[in-house]
């Protein structure tokens, strides 16, 4: 078994995409990192991706409006953002509060800085195979951390479990493009899905994208295959100070040793969206900056 | 075995339509049919559209460019078409000839004339479970086949073969939605996947959409299967006076036997996408002229 190390993988990015900006002209890309409320996980999230971005060169603006804002105060505040110049890329962090409609906030952001990938159009130009697009962070850090770890996908049986818009089905149509890097033979297994493990037994790469703590067992594994675990899940443990410890959905201890390579949680997918935003901020500006 | 009959399924629908555009206002829908050049098979596609058209009381307008046509004067000619208030749908007609780019030109189509479904932002909704869009008239088509004749999908699985922007990705896409009527396992198959038999054999519903003449062999279906052939291929036949037979993707002799329920080619999936094209256009009318 080999481990497929995001952090390593991640930080290797940072490095080439600090290579790139720093031989920029003065003018350097610009993120926007829209944050509404408290969330201690956002807070955290935002905190990351404003540290990776000065790492690299990469200007960010952080805005907080207030968790009450409306809809049509965040709608004013994007085209706002979508009008600025010096703004290259837009991330709103989700989950938005309850009383905001996330999917029409997400549309709103102009496609061509959409650097988190989940407006229409760069959705529907993953399913076009244009890569002129930006590919969600999520889905983008998977299929980097496969080429990257060499592993071919090419006529293989890519399994995915999850039809989730963040990851299920952009990797889904990702790793099933016309591309030299993919051409994989994709399944989409759900909630529904009758009789997983046989599915997901014949998975040569394995993506668990359900959010469920531990769920992939070593019986729904065959042996040699490459796991990829984009789950974060919190589980009760008293032994730790604050109570909890993160898991993914596989259960690692009884799949690792059957694995031929894996993702661990933390330190596999997750630090590699951060990376892949940053990739795509470079994209945006790249684009509207052409040389 | 039963034979799903497209050609009565599609007669419902434009009997459905009829009734429904007889309730409207005077004012009728219309959609405009762009037909470039006089490729054989384009000038009988759009004659059935105009006539399906026609018998429902939808008004179509039919436009035939010069072959010769620039980008710049076709793009010209569809923003002309996007500005019109008298029309509510817009079709050009596949495929284009070669000195034309075929996806800008889809692209150019304004989304919510968009009937065909081709351009990026329905793509998109297809993938976001947006029902707003326009849903391409062959994979609307597999999947109004499939209601119509008591196919169920949750949680069965169904084994698309072929990716294709136009069938293959948006049906799996509809297929694997988080809808009452979709909500199937699938799994997409192409010309690079190996092992291809032992996948089909798995699948409760079999949509085979890759345009080889008789490709699908009863060894690769599994017995009781739902098999959809989207296929629509020429082969020498010396007994016709035209010198060909029409047969789609599927050996249907061989097959039919021992399928669950099976479409005919002629008289499948191919009835189906004239209607579906007239269903998008009363709902494009309906978007643009709220009762």
């Amino acid at each position: 078994m080999e481990l497929i190390d995001g952090n390593k993988i991640a930080a290797g990015i940072v490095a080439e995409l600090k290579a790139a900006v720093a031989a920029l002209p003065a003018r350097k890309p610009c993120i926007a990192l829209v944050r509404v409320g408290e969330d201690p996980a956002s807070v955290s999230y935002v905190k990351r991706k404003e540290q990776t971005a000065a790492e690299i060169g990469i200007t960010s603006r952080v805005i907080l409006p207030p968790v009450a804002i409306s809809q049509a105060e965040l709608f004013a505040l994007i085209d706002q953002l979508n009008a600025d110049s010096a703004i290259d890329g837009i991330l709103v962090q989700s989950p938005l509060p309850a009383h905001l409609d996330e999917t029409a906030v997400f549309r709103r952001i102009t496609p061509h800085k959409d650097v988190d990938g989940l407006g229409t159009i760069n959705l529907g130009k993953i399913a076009q195979d244009d890569d002129s697009g930006f590919v969600g962070c999520t889905p983008a850090g998977i299929m980097e951390l496969l080429a990257r770890s060499g592993v071919r996908l090419a006529g293989r049986h890519v399994v995915v479990i999850g039809r989730s818009l963040l990851v299920g089905k952009p990797v889904a149509l990702l790793a099933m493009q016309k591309k030299s890097w993919a051409n994989a033979t994709v399944t989409v297994c759900h909630s529904q899905t009758t009789g997983l493990p046989a599915l997901t037994r014949q998975a040569d790469v394995l993506i668990a994208a359900i959010g469920r703590a531990e769920f992939v067992t070593a019986d729904m594994v065959k042996p040699g295959a490459v796991v990829i675990d984009v789950g974060v899940n919190r589980v009760a443990d008293a032994s730790r100070k604050n109570g909890y410890r993160l898991v993914g959905d596989v259960h690692f201890a009884s799949v690792a040793p059957l694995a031929g390579k894996i993702t661990p949680v933390p330190g596999g997918v997750g630090p590699m969206t951060v990376a892949m935003l940053m990739k795509n901020t470079l994209k945006a500006y790249r684009q509207q900056h052409p040389a």
